[in-house]
């Protein structure tokens, strides 16, 4: 089966560094890879010698993983958050990835609306930046379950309006499915964003029914209550047409073979694609 | 202070039996009590002796909780479960309860929409003997992190549009700021279920910054991220002017002397209410 528009996050096989994970990811024909920056960071020849160690072993970077958290109460907080992301930038640059996901932040006593007001402030000052560094801003709005500390963008219509306050095309969205996929309005929220070229990137999970940890219990394809196929030819119909990149923190993954489990990634990939 | 507008539900305080707590809610000079369906059916003297002796205390009875998880595959089993909701319904009216709160249920496997249609069609089922037996039945709408398998209904936009196609005095919502808080359209959905005097009571509690549990770590009232005096002030606006109901599930809470929690409970409402 093809594997060509697959992609891993780093972080889905914490246990790999990149050393060994891209090899891994290369021998089973797996086409692109999201690289975390502590994965990044941790490459012994430096950022740039790490994006060339990838791409020799003909794997394409889709993105780097994370930028955000432009929340504070106080303005040279929020002055250093957007410093923070041009060194994020510069990171991406030399990678060779064309686009940064965002967790843009949210800030505990402070209301989600003049949060989300200043994410749109940092966005605008921030993306002339990522656009002369030729790197894209993907904003990932999370599930309302962060809304306390890690962002205040929680649905994709909250996203739309921040890219159309901001309009730039540097600026769009990263739809990913444990997020999003509770909200009525998706499905309409998807397609304008597709419609308005600002559909970025596209990540794979599932919710399990009833997670034991709120963060780190992510299930593979098919093994929770998403309709990943629903949302993903929502996705294709908006126009994208880039990778599927599988995201999962699972304490259970984490401890297992990362080989065996890396199989069982490509086949719930294989199975969400109809090739049982 | 005046605490004749506080109510406590059982679970919050879930080590004491009804026996206990009714009267430790009494003696600080609570004014309402929400009985969960395990506490009553505890109580020794049956669910009437259960009423009978909380009204004894000088007590009023808030609500039943709780009824619902209407929503399955098979439609044997969604008339199973609305004869059960009627079983119900007799408890409430035996206990003296004039609300039922309703977590409404989903399906692993069924979307969303068809769920919160069989909700829907359920409830159009119920609220005529609902209405025989003189209890009203309050949606509340979850957190969306609950939409796997307890409740599709996650906002109260959706509370409000499955109130007006039912369409019945009896029908309306319970709002609970641990669940909506998050939501961008909670102000003005209170006022339009306000409007439609269909706002029938109001949970408070308080998000903790990052949880540690998705069930059992819920926080007092000002331990949290939620403006709950914001919220408060919508919902009064609204025209509601019932009790204000702490619910919390805490397996901190739980694990420590449950006097002094009560003090606690009664400190953080009176903070809340602006007595310092």
């Amino acid at each position: 089966m093809d594997l060509s528009k697959l992609c891993i996050h780093t972080i889905t096989t914490k246990p790999w560094n990149l050393e060994t994970a891209i090899p891994k990811y290369a021998a089973v024909g797996i086409g692109g890879v999201s690289v975390w920056r502590d994965a990044a960071q941790g490459f012994s020849g430096g950022i740039e010698s790490a994006g060339e160690f990838i791409r020799s072993e003909g794997l394409d970077i889709v993105s780097y993983v994370r930028g955000g958290f432009f929340t504070a109460l106080e303005a040279a907080a929020r002055q250093k958050a957007i410093d923070e992301n041009k060194r994020i930038i510069d990171e991406a640059a030399a990678l060779g990835a064309p686009l940064i996901v965002l967790v843009c932040g949210a800030t505990p006593g402070q209301s989600l609306f003049e949060s989300r007001k200043q994410i749109a402030d940092a966005l605008a000052a921030l993306v002339p930046y990522a656009q002369s560094a030729g790197v894209r801003l993907g904003i990932e709005p999370l599930h309302p379950m962060y809304a306390d500390s890690r962002s205040a963008v929680v649905t994709m219509a909250q996203t739309n309006a921040i890219c159309e306050a901001v309009d730039h095309p540097y600026l769009g969205a990263t739809v990913d499915v444990f997020h999003v996929w509770w909200d009525d309005q998706l499905e309409q929220q998807i397609a304008a964003a597709g419609k308005a070229d600002r559909l970025f990137s596209y990540h794979i999970c599932d919710w399990k029914n009833q997670p034991e940890d709120m963060l780190n219990d992510r299930g593979l394809m098919g093994e929770g209550v998403i309709d990943i196929e629903r949302i993903g030819s929502w996705v294709e119909q908006s126009g994208f047409s880039g990778y599927e990149e599988v995201e999962i923190f699972s304490n259970r993954y984490w401890a297992m073979d990362q080989d065996e489990y890396l199989a069982l990634i490509v086949d719930s990939y294989r199975k969400l694609k109809g090739h049982r």
